[in-house]
């Protein structure tokens, strides 16, 4: 499996110079590989949303792609540098849980840590080990440099499980986890387990509001009404037509959303 | 014409997963293509900011470029997804008026309906038709796939023309078009149509602001103060020397702006 | 020595179509170059923060690598159009000190300006020299064309060196000079320059507040404190676990910092 790629996933913005800073510690090391930006705005320390923004993307990319993310609060500390070897992409970034939604959904994978300062830039900083341990470890893996060289197996690591809804009978209680920009609250009640076989027979509230039935896009609604459909990960989606349904309901992460299946 | 490069412009902003899923899509597809970003920071929905943009840009890129731009208030409704074909360039995305400013200037290009699904992922979402239907069709025209093979030539599409300024004897009326970082106000009075040949004779009107001649760059005048002068896209555009005309003038998207030419 | 790489700095922003435009110019130029971003998001006009940015990030990039940095509130005015030769890598951009820390580290430097319009858009415009000059020179640059077919050697440019701080017996006054994106307020005052045997005698005074020694990393301290620590470029910097020290500090550009050595 050749690796062509690296993808970044960071929360370091886009105006410091620390991600050009993670781009030159890689194409020294291997001048031919392609790097991909796929966020650098994850919200400072939060580990959860990186962790959705990774799982959401990962699978599109091709096989043999090494995906670093950074999100990374404890640099520095005694949280471990990690590797995790899937069928089709390595992981590489810290112990925090960053990579927890890929432990669910992969389920075959293996872990290792980092151990080898033979790959990392020295001296390795307390506060920049995106440029002294993930980015160079990346790079060395895309050039060939074979994951045993670099680290041991380990098992125990830390899992950040995905926040599950509450199911009952005739209902089901989940919450906003994540808001895009253009204000579409999503939530973790996934798609297919709540649709019954009549979309238009769903209610779904959000703060005092209710929502009767599926929209299939986001034009079936008056520009400026307020709409739910399945999004593109398949989660449950809050929307406005054309407009922010962060704004107009002053949504936030961790809001509860109901769906009753009467 | 080989195609090397695929151009993005989108609406999804820097912070979500849109971009990066287009982008694997795009690799997994093509490994060999290079991808420009062109922006993701379209204002959310606004199809003639994206339209401008894309105008301004296209024309520097090598021949054989494929641009995708992704402004879609419209996904997953009846808009029809389409492919420009002119003699340098493709253009890839939704039949919005994205496109419009491109079919002004290039007069000689095809419109094709995108309708072969075996160029598209399967199944195509009704939100995120960027990832189903753009990205693997743009993949695919840069892996050499004829365009007759994708679609069919169609006569109806979306213009969106630009909107004019208007001329009189003594006057031009027209109006800010686009705002940009700095806060420069672009108007969509474009050079040289409306310059005398004495720049110095030229009085432009903003707000209750009047401003005498064309300075040749932002530091002929003193810092802070306002100037105008002709953008690098040939736009005449009111300035302030180190500083934010949109700040200093409260300027807006279709403020009125005159030129008087006595 | 081989040109491979481009990197880019400028305050034009990730939204218009300036950067864009400049990777089109390059492309068209040079189709095999890779362009790499480090920030577009230099604070408008802010010669001193490029400046700063550029030097903490160009020396992790490989031999031949050809820097564009263009903070450029001068554009078209009498301020030059430069190239910096220096052992390992190419520096294009204007003569306003956006190189001044590249001057003050490499010390061995030669300083062309750029006059011979055949590597030149045509015509050059007042304001958008990026587009015009800086990207194409750096195109050509990278395919093999001479420094000295492009310019002639100067003596005379601007410099802008860094403002050290203030050495006292038992007390170094810094100030603020960067603040990233977390909120860490990076000072002037450079490792290993003040650190004593015992770093646990420091003393760090900023507003009124003071902290004792300094810390390994962000999480030696509980969340949401205050601690100092010296960054990833060496410099001392004030941070908060978890937080931003720009917000609890209320931190700006400029903001004195003493350090006590007794």
């Amino acid at each position: 499996m050749a690796h062509f790629f690296i993808s970044l996933l960071t929360d370091f913005g886009y105006r410091d110079h620390y991600v050009g800073v993670m781009k030159g510690v890689i194409f020294r090391i291997n001048p031919q590989v392609k790097i991909v930006d796929i966020s650098h705005q994850v919200t400072p320390h939060n580990i959860t949303e990186g962790a959705f923004l990774l799982y959401n993307v990962y699978s599109y990319f091709p096989p043999g792609t090494i995906f670093v993310a950074v999100v990374d609060p404890g640099v520095g500390s005694k949280r471990k540098p990690i590797l995790v070897k899937t069928e089709n992409f390595y992981f590489v970034g810290p112990d925090n849980g960053i990579f927890g939604l890929i432990y669910e959904e992969i389920k075959n994978f293996e872990v290792l840590e980092l151990n080898n300062p033979r790959f990392f830039l020295s001296p390795v900083s307390a506060t920049f080990q995106g440029r002294d341990i993930f980015a160079p470890v990346a790079a060395y893996l895309s050039s060939g440099v074979s994951p045993l060289e670099m680290g041991k197996a380990i098992k125990n690591f830390v899992r950040l499980p995905f926040t599950q809804p509450t199911f009952k009978k005739k209902e089901i209680q989940g919450k906003v986890i994540y808001i895009d920009g253009f204000g579409n609250l999503v939530t973790n009640i996934k798609a297919p387990d709540f649709i019954p076989s009549d979309k238009k027979q769903l209610k779904i509230k959000i703060g005092n509001k209710i929502i009767s039935g599926l929209a299939k896009n986001y034009q079936e609604v008056e520009k400026g009404s307020l709409l739910a459909l399945i999004g593109s990960s398949n989660f449950l989606e809050i929307a406005v037509s054309e407009g922010s349904a962060q704004k107009k309901l002053k949504g936030k992460v961790g809001d509860p959303v109901q769906v009753f299946l009467s």
